[in-house]
């Protein structure tokens, strides 16, 4: 197998973007990829593209050609494939574009996340979030996606004494972040009194525990390696892909605190890249839920079980910290399209490995991590990139 | 890259199975796989799912770890994805499942594809088959799927003097095989009298021109050539797997009589397997509509461009002739749950190159062929598959 690099990224705003349809935003983030990536469209080799719900959202399934024909891109016959998991879509398209590349089959192939949330009334793209649970056995019970992450979030305070205030940190850090991203959905600032005080979803979550439903699309050209120098001074490279799925339902865990995905992912990835969590300096992480971000700082390994609360507090996943997490805003403040979040997060990675991330730079940042989460880790991506000197 | 075989398959009835769930059906099909390719759980290294609309059909994404969940395979955090290309969803799984034993990255895989379109009523199933046309530029101005169709065919009346009788052969033609295959939804034969009288779906096609909405799911394994033996006695190898895309909306195209992406695919997946057309002795095509049968036929080689109305209703394609074509009784009788098709090809040219068929083998067939289209062909999959002795 080749070794793998990024060479191009691009990504839309995130936000409401009424005045855009799915396909434009598709095709503004692609576009954008294969330009940073000096990449001809007669170079490319195919579409492997993220999204979880057009069907419900668009009345349209079969996207991966579309988007390929309104990028102008049909004329040469290309393979698209579009690659479904819930929340963890975009990340599995990279997944799939990685071994695409890595087998020495494709060369050159734009991965593209995109989702449109926000075309329809909040409460069907609400009711559509709950389609990455288990509809059989949670959703039809009146389970909400929130309320699933609710109940790990009441356990984790049970069995490990996190507050409510260390969940709402995280929050405020998402939106600290965020305000230094102008792609994010949300730039302002929010107080700590304020997640505290926001009205609830599903105790102990409230409103600004939860991350937005969002528009948004994200795109990344990947090419081997070894002709990634003649597109990019700074190619980044692949070192891990790594997914791993669980039970969907909830109550076949044997621990709510912990996703067993997102351990086996992680310590997968961790063994692929010859790298431990010490090494990583910025990580973009799944905050759909305030919540959702303790969990994963514990099951990726940057901090030991039931620790995440008070080591968030402290300080250590902010800038100057150990790491760095979700410079971008993360979920929570850059935003949530389904499909586009898990490439937006290797977009994020890469600018910071390449120094191209301005205000929200982490300094000397050499190793990224990416997590992607479908559901209640049902699914769970985690890649690895580093830059290569 | 490595060889790849198909070691193990497993298929559903197809119609309408009211009295099973969508998850029962996904691990019918996957279990009988697994245990005809002698292959234990703990040897399974992943599962890609195809499937078009579970999302609109059932409420219901992120479906890959939902089946490996209940098929009891979740302990092991497998990686598991869902890939989606309307109608032509289950090749593309396969090509993906491919692609991933060949890169070396994989060992044993589960290809799975199922759908399940009776539990919501016809119209919707109806709308939900139109979503892989453009709904921006074909669907929201009244085109449905078999109305698309039907302007294809009126152009290859016109063009090439394709008559009424020549589309109805192919489905008189769908359910004489159909008839010999016990997973079949529908297990009548049909006169071309009731053929050219049934009421009109979209002229020229009428009822019996248009493959049902069934429920049914198929599954395949995959393995590297050189473990094969080790697990069945007759390896089936994929000696080509191409994936080609065009246009969503027929009016970009430049010929409508024919499907661009399935000339591209053929004619890339011949050369792969450096063969051509007249090496095949079975074919599986799509044949949704009956014109879908007779433009797959002049795009993938087997018959000059123009000709294939004729060549049919001369028996060229039937038990006998050049090249035995949809011996499962096709789309048409077999039945059509989207998702599931392109993996069922695919386990009826196993068993025909096996000699396990039946009333239907074709005799001493020893190189054969899949092809799945989506929509109106803005995605096609040509599969090669030979038996290695």
């Amino acid at each position: 197998m080749r070794d793998v690099a990024v060479i191009g990224v691009g990504q839309t705003k995130f936000g409401e973007l009424w005045d855009r349809s799915f396909r434009e935003i598709g095709i503004e983030a692609g576009l954008q990829a294969l330009v940073d990536a000096k990449l001809s469209s007669g170079d490319l080799g195919g579409l492997f593209l993220g999204n979880m719900a057009s069907g419900t959202l668009l009345d349209q399934e079969h996207i991966a050609p579309l988007i390929l024909d309104y990028a102008g891109l049909a004329g040469r016959r290309l393979p698209a494939v579009r690659v479904e998991g819930g929340g963890a879509s975009g990340s599995l398209a990279l997944h799939q574009a990685w071994l695409a590349v890595a087998s020495g089959y494709y060369d050159f192939v734009v991965v593209g996340g995109a989702e449109k949330l926000t075309d329809v009334p909040d409460a069907t793209a609400a009711q559509i979030t709950s389609s990455a649970a288990d509809h059989e056995w949670e959703v039809v019970f009146g389970a909400t996606l929130p309320a699933l992450w609710a109940l790990i979030a009441r356990r984790h305070m049970h069995q490990y004494g996190t507050t409510r205030e260390e969940l709402a940190r995280v929050a405020v850090h998402a939106h600290e972040m965020g305000s230094k991203n102008p792609n994010a959905h949300f730039r302002n600032k929010l107080s700590l009194e304020q997640v505290l005080n926001a009205g609830p979803v599903a105790e102990p979550l409230g409103v600004f525990d939860c991350a937005p439903l969002s528009d948004g699309a994200a795109a990344v050209v990947l090419g081997p390696m070894d002709l990634a120098r003649q597109h990019t001074d700074t190619p980044i490279q692949i070192t891990a892909s790594q997914v791993a799925c669980d039970t969907m339902a909830l109550q076949h865990r044997e621990d709510l605190t912990t996703l067993d995905s997102t351990v086996s992912a992680a310590r997968r990835a961790f063994a692929q890249a010859h790298r431990d969590p010490r090494d990583v300096q910025v990580a973009e992480i799944h905050d759909a839920y305030t919540i959702s971000a303790l969990v994963a700082l514990e099951d990726l390994g940057f901090v030991k079980k039931g620790h995440a609360g008070r080591e968030f507090a402290s300080g250590r996943f902010a800038p100057g910290g150990a790491v760095t997490v979700n410079p971008s805003g993360g979920l929570k403040a850059q935003g949530r399209p389904f499909g586009a979040v898990g490439v937006a997060q290797v977009v994020e990675i890469v600018r910071q490995l390449r120094g191209e991330a301005k205000e929200r730079q982490v300094p000397e940042a050499m190793v990224g991590l990416a997590h992607d989460v479908g559901g209640t880790g049902a699914t769970s991506v985690v890649t690895l990139l580093e830059r290569v000197n």
